[in-house]
Order: C-alpha cells, then structure tokens, then sequence
C-alpha cells in the first residue's frame, strides 16, 4: 500500500487555509460568520461576538536578538486587537497561551507579561487566562480575543460595492522598513559585535515594526463620524493581498491611485537608504496593522478632515480588474504575489 | 550591571500562573470571572459567555509515535470543551492554531482536521476560526472556545460548602493506565520493530488515553436532572490535585472515601500487570477529563440512581483536612505531589 504525500507548500497557506475550512459548515443558529473574515461573529442576542486568535512563534515570526520580549508581548496581543477592529468591534478579553523552552527565566517571562499588559491597558481588554507550557523550540505565544460589536455596526470583507471610496489609516509600508533596518543592523552587529546599531532618525519605521498598535482609535473615531466602513480588512500581509481579499470576497473590482498612498518620509528615506522601492513597501511590505476599508461616497464629507485616513481609490464592478495607477500614469494590474513581480 | 536569573522550575507551573496573574486584575465590568477557573467568565447581558484555551505541544504533550494524528485532533478539542463543561457551560464556537513543521503532509493535516471534526460533531461546536503558521519543531496545536451558561447555572471553583458531596463522573486512573501501556509497547518496538502490540483486551484504557471525551452528557443530565453543582472542576491533573484546587479555592476541607473510588476492571488489572497501585492511578493519574463536582445534600436522590455518578466523599468545614479514608481504615492527608508519596 503507498501512501501519498502532498507537501503544503504546494498549496499555500490560502490554499491550506480554504481546503481546512472547506470542511466546516457552521452548524449552530448562533454562528454568523465562521472561517474567512478577520474574526468569527457570534450572535449574542442583543449584539454580535467576535472572536479571532493568533500564533506567533520564535524563528517564524520574530527574531529575539533584536526583538525586545515586552515589545512582543505587547504586539501578540495587538495584531489580535486588530482583527476586531478589522469588523469594527471593540475587543473585551483576552486569553494567553505560552510555550516556553527552559532558557526563559521568571524575569524573561515578567518582561513578556509586561508588554501583554500594557497592550490590555492601550487596548482596554482584560487579560482572563490562558495556558503554560514548556516548549522544546524556542517561545511560542497563541493568543485569542473575543470582542463585541453592535449589529448594525459589523464590517464585513466581503461587503464591498461598486463606486465606494478605498481608505486606508495611518501610514503603509513603514513596519516593513523598520524590519529591514533591525535586519541589517543584526547583519552588522553579527561580524562586528562591537558596532552600535545606527537607527538615529530611524525611530518610527523601527517602533512601527517592533510594536505595531491596532487602530482601535480609527474605529472609535469611525463611529465618532457616524460612519460604518461598508466592508473592512486589517492590512497584515501588504495592501495588495488585502485588497485582493476584500475585492474577491465582495465581487468587486479597485482602483488605487499611486499618489495618493500614505507613505512616511521616513519610510521613504530608508527605502531609498536600501535601494528599494517605497511604493513596493506600501504595497507588498506587511505587518502594517493599519485598517483597510470602504465607505459610501455619502459618508465622505464625514471623514475628509480626519488626518489619519487617507483616500487611496475606490471600488468598481469589474472584479476581474484589481488596478494600481501609477504617478507616471501607467495602470498595472495588482496581484498577491506582489504587484513587486511587474514593478 | 547583574541581571538576576531565576529559573522557571523554581516556580513551577501554578507558581509561576500565580505569578502571571496577580498583575492583571479585571477592570472591565463585563469580565465576571478572570485567571483561575477552568474558563474566564463574561457577562453578555441574559447568560454568561466562557472563553478558555490550551496549548498541545508534540514532545511535551504527545507522542506521535503512538498518537494518531486523528486521535490527536480530537483530544485538542475535546480537553477544552472539558473546561466548559466544568463550569457547567455548553460549548458553542472553537478556533484553532496550528504550527506545523515541513515534515507534515497535507494528509497529515487533513487527518488531524478529521479528528477535530469529529469532536465538532460529537460536542456540537462549530470551528469558526483560526490561525495556521510554520512551526520549526514539530507539531503545535492551540485551541480556544467560547461557550455559554445560563447566570443561574454557572458552576465556580470556589463555592464548595461543607457537607456537600463530592461526586464524580465515570472512572478514574485509567489514561494514565493507557498511557503507560502505550510507553510500554514503545519500548517493546523501539528495541524490535517487528513485535506487534499487545493491547488485546486493554482496548477501553488505551482508548481513555487517545481520545478523553468531555462530559458534557454529564452536564445534560445535570440539567435535566435539575441539579446545578456547588462547585466543580475537570479533573486533568489527577484527583488529588483538583480536590486540593476546589478545597483551597472554596476554603473547605474534604474526605474521600477509598472504597468509592471509580476504578474500571481495565484499570486494575493493567495496574496489577505493571506493579502499579490502581489507587495511586485513580488519585494522581491524570488526563481523566472527568468532572469532580459537589452537590448539596438535598439533591442527592436526583442523582443517587445515574450510574455515571459516583460519590466518592463530602466536604467539611476544615480546609487543612484533605483526607484519603483508605479501605484499611487508615486516614492519610491527600497532597498535591500525591498522596502516592505516602502510599
């Protein structure tokens, strides 16, 4: 008897992700939303559930030799608060799994905790528990959010429509450059132990890498406005794949305009330092944690004012047509694996 | 500059948990209960939300060399649902994280989804959720779910009284018993590979190691009984250890009848098999996923004819009196490293 093997790289994560859901029907009259969006929905009678979770383990996700443990305990739970922004919710409680191999002490662990806890301040969530464990490779931190949001106020990605404005908060492409800093400095410091690592006038790019904040404050000041983002996605993996997402799921097609992207002046020094592309950085770079979403044209005038939106395009009702309009005034067609690939 | 180091092991896991904890106190006025029941309690308006999570970790929590992958997928699922039911809960939604190092296959993964399907179904959940990453060793897994319970109905650690009685569900000692056959026949096949196994007639043991079912039929037989626990707790860490929690956390003591100790045939002739004491196994053993749970007195005759119910003792109202009554007529204090220290 042989036994086939499939290796999982050929199908992705995407692909491994919808082969696994492709299993699961919701059952339960109180699941509203199961795999797919950025966090399960839950009916609650009188408002929605949320509920996301996320792993970050050593070696994959983060490098400790330059990754401070309470800046990570702070973004483990951050880039969970940030997929309940994602649906326009408010997080509540937050549970801690830990894995721990012994080269962690108490202290290391007290500096880890430090940082949870000041993201559950930052973020107004309670820690309620959670799960210790010794791990055989390294740390390893699995953290799961349940959040609340009222049901007229859900954002959903798959709820897009033609001729909706495309905005984005904060700045892209910034978390990515700082990555490349910490990465190059860790080169430097490796062959010459003595060197001092040079991030003068680096600041932000870095802190937006190493404790990225979820943009509950854009949710809080959406609902200020009077607004409800028609659809939303929390942009983790680079605008291009996040936009992909929101423009399939909702049948939908997107136009971005290339000047009208929000890119830091440091994000762009530091490119130009390194010899890559800023726009490829906003696009493709990842680990942004900004919020991705679409309003109607109506709602416009509620937000133009507000500094930390930007309006970057708008939707169309040519889903096949995923479109980047450069500032030379070219138009190329986004893909997942980067809009890079033809830059 | 000295940095002081403290090695975790001096702690111990519920040292360094109570570590952990007494830096986050609640301070949202929906978090009922926090870290240090078996789920944190939240207040949705009418009822109660549970959330609870628990890392599996290959090397530490399971072998694969004789944990199929589908029995695995199962237990990960059903181990939390236990937590639920200990609060007298029902288990609605599960997300689950996966870390999977290149040496699994698709296949492998779709078995483990099998097994997670299956627990699914059998506790009528829906997966909703997740997170799937890389691992660099081995196989992780990270479950959480969110359950509910009605206000009336939610089952605390801490509110054992004296002379309720102390009851649990099924029988004990016989995971650990399975487990140990399991090493046992691993050794066999580690030193010749062609032996088979010799599990005949130890099938119900082996069977309480690879796939614990949580006892949510205990809990809907509770309710349909009209019997809400005073207090309760699942039993994964042996008896000895969860009495001890329900003691101290209710501030009762208890006595626990020897000769009322749920032992099954399979449990006691594998212990005798092996030279271990089968009281040693039901008190210490483990991985039970069995609930311990008290009752007041006045309900005693709903109960007294349900077979999966065994009163094994009653508490009191001296909470530095933990006692074993042995069939010799002896009385020994139960410790948490285990009354088989004294055995």
């Amino acid at each position: 008897m042989t036994q086939s093997r499939t290796e999982i790289a050929t199908l992705g994560e995407f692909g491994l992700i919808r082969r696994i859901s492709e299993g699961f029907t919701p059952a339960l009259p109180d699941t509203i939303k199961g795999i797919g969006d950025d966090a399960a929905v839950m009916d609650l009678g009188a408002e929605y559930g949320l509920l996301t979770t996320d792993i970050l383990m050593e070696g994959v996700h983060f490098d400790l030799t330059f990754y401070p443990l309470r800046h990570l305990g702070y973004k483990a739970v951050s880039v969970n608060v940030s997929d309940i922004a994602a649906m326009n919710g408010v997080p509540r409680q937050v549970v801690v799994g830990l894995g721990l191999s012994n080269r962690f002490s108490v202290e290391a662990v007290d500096e880890l905790y430090a940082g949870i806890k000041a993201a559950c301040e930052d973020f107004r969530v309670d820690l309620v528990g959670g799960d210790t464990s010794s791990s055989r490779a390294g740390l390893l931190i699995s953290v799961s959010v349940f959040g609340k949001v009222p049901k007229e106020k859900i954002a959903y990605r798959a709820t897009a429509r033609p001729n909706d404005i495309l905005c984005v908060s904060g700045d892209l492409g910034s978390a990515y450059m700082g990555l490349q800093l910490l990465e190059r400095e860790k080169q430097v410091f490796l062959v010459n132990p003595d060197m001092q690592p040079e991030l003068e006038g680096k600041e932000y790019v870095v802190q937006r890498q190493l404790k990225p904040e979820a943009r509950m404050d854009v949710v809080y000041e959406l609902e200020e406005a009077g607004v409800v983002p028609t659809a939303m996605i929390d942009v983790s993996d680079g605008l291009a794949s996040e936009l992909l997402h929101l423009c399939s799921q909702s049948g939908v097609g997107a136009v971005v305009v290339e000047e009208n992207l929000p890119i830091d002046e440091q994000t762009f020094l530091t490119a130009t330092e390194l010899n890559l592309d800023p726009v490829t950085a906003a696009m493709n770079g990842g680990e942004d944690y900004e919020l991705l979403f679409t309003i109607r044209q109506d709602d416009y005038h509620k937000l133009k004012n507000n500094p930390k939106i930007s309006f970057i395009g708008y939707m169309t009702d040519k889903p096949e047509e995923v479109i980047l309009n450069t500032k030379s005034g070219n138009r190329y067609p986004i893909t997942a694996q980067g809009w890079k690939t033809i830059s």
